[in-house]
């Protein structure tokens, strides 16, 4: 099934169930009202929403209305976590190469995650806003799960099994304060503004055999200013997949039931398929001519990111935002 | 007024408001069932919780029974954002000294943070579960504070306005997994298991004049083992107050309500206050006799922190725990 939460002036939205060809939808009204609610009992409140989905697909649900994407939250405007991993290691590997820095070996055996901030999540379509374009603003386009409890110790293949729902991120970064940033030694912070994810988070059996072995076999399109910039696959080269992530956490503690989980930068050895964040636009450029040419997201600009099914049809829907300064205010 | 969440085995627990001198409590029931509700729409329900507040204080409550901290969860079981400081530049000098590495200047300046994992809180009698003594099992007492909304960009002094609740926190540390973690460049993740935190969160005016300018002017006492090994002096060496925390934060995003903001390791010049953690003191050693002596935590071990009122009362509850191996279990 396929489930978005809808903007009420709330902070956690309403939850509504969406067809599997997006173009319509229904209050979860009566199963629950906030999709945190269903992840906490999932056993209980899934069956109840995956009828109500059968009856939207069918046309039968009685006050089923058109589903808009620009009426919506993030799936889970708030969550419990955010932790993302950077799996695909040749996105690692090129913005090392393009410094001059070796990839430790321990990086194709240990993921590199990093815990972000999940009080905020923005909407698809909601403006990315940001109070500066020297911040060196740009999109990273992601893979991300949300997931059941899953205890310290489990293993890989434990946590697998925990992988409720999948979606799309775009993880935006700001380039320009991360060298300081990371300097400071204790990880990202201010370089990691609001993430914003797909209108859309779908269970598995949805994404039917492009889910393999914790990796989601699809297209990742991201489309810059109207231009398609990347078309890159997801699945074959993510070196961990996200039961490996899952479990990372897992090593210390407990991974309570909503956590998000993302891939990282999706990103391909062969450069043809293009990129999924400028950065690393910009190391290829670097490794090639020894500067990077292409200049980072200015107020104004679009970024549009999709993965569509073997059916062409958009599977999540597209998270398409426009880069917006903030605007002064009284507090 | 004092609040506290007691354990019903539902995940955020049931609210309780709790008495002046910590002796009674009593549910919370026809105004909110959780915390974060309060902090959600704090205008409309903290009025209320200050009337059965008063009403317990005067015995009026008419279902007041004792309080007893072990029935207590975190006071927010899980919430959507901890983010811990270092604001306590001795900690961080000692830390580098040892290490014969100097601390940057942007250091004085410039506050260190990292996100923490949220999802999984322990409360304060809770035992810290660890796989393995090897990790360097250390307690880290800290003060915390949980906040309102506070918007992207606010100033320190705006956002010191935004302080809700104080409480204290041990942020428990694995030391030996924290070099190679670090060196990962991405801060830390696996180091830093569930966070404990003291049975009550209070408002502001409990503190009275303890609580200036943005820093808790408390004496904060752990005690490992029985034998009390720090009575460190929270307020007049917090280089950064939780205003300059919580602006940090709200540098590029906004910070939601019911986010934890913790000061990080409490540490004075003054090395008679003791420690409030053992890397300090491990720290200290290496700095006189070139290396460590104090192990960090074994199996069985008890860590107490707590804080007290110029009446000698305990303002918080103590945090009271036993570190304890995890228990093997199927999935």
């Amino acid at each position: 099934m396929k489930l978005a939460t809808y903007k009420d002036s709330s902070r956690d939205g309403q939850l509504v169930v969406v067809s599997r060809d997006l173009s319509t939808a229904h209050y979860a009204t009566g199963i629950a009202s906030k999709l945190q609610q269903v992840l906490d009992d999932w056993n209980f409140m899934s069956p109840q929403l995956q009828d109500l989905y059968e009856a939207l697909n069918q046309g039968k649900a009685r006050h089923a209305f058109p589903f808009e994407p620009s009426r919506c939250m993030a799936p889970l405007p708030r969550a419990y976590q955010w932790a993302d991993g950077s799996a695909y290691i040749n996105h690692v590997e090129l913005v090392r190469k393009a410094r001059n820095a070796e990839v430790p070996e321990s990086f194709y055996t240990d993921p590199l995650m990093y815990q972000g901030g999940s009080d905020d999540f923005i909407g698809p379509c909601d403006d990315v806003v940001v109070a500066s374009e020297d911040f060196g603003i740009d999109f990273e386009a992601e893979i991300a799960v949300v997931t059941a409890d899953v205890p310290m110790g489990a293993t890989p293949e434990q946590a697998l099994e925990g992988v409720r729902l999948v979606m799309l991120a775009n993880d935006v970064s700001l380039r320009n304060l991360i060298p300081d940033e990371l300097a400071k030694g204790f990880g990202f912070f201010q370089s990691k503004p609001a993430t914003a994810f797909s209108p859309v988070a779908v269970t598995l059996d949805e994404v039917g055999d492009a889910w393999d072995k914790g990796r989601l076999h699809m297209t990742l399109q991201s489309t810059w200013n109207g231009r398609k910039v990347g078309m890159c696959e997801a699945g074959p080269e993510m070196t961990f997949n996200f039961g490996q992530l899952i479990a990372h956490i897992c090593k210390t503690r407990n991974v309570r039931a909503g956590s998000i989980v993302g891939s990282g930068t999706v990103s391909n050895k062969d450069w043809s398929h293009g990129y999924s964040c400028i950065a690393e636009k910009r190391a290829i450029e670097t490794i090639e001519d020894g500067k990077p040419k292409t200049e980072f997201m200015k107020f104004g600009d679009t970024i549009r990111i999709e993965a569509k099914g073997k059916d062409g049809l958009s599977v999540f829907g597209a998270i398409d935002q426009k880069i917006a300064p903030t605007v002064a205010h009284s507090v």
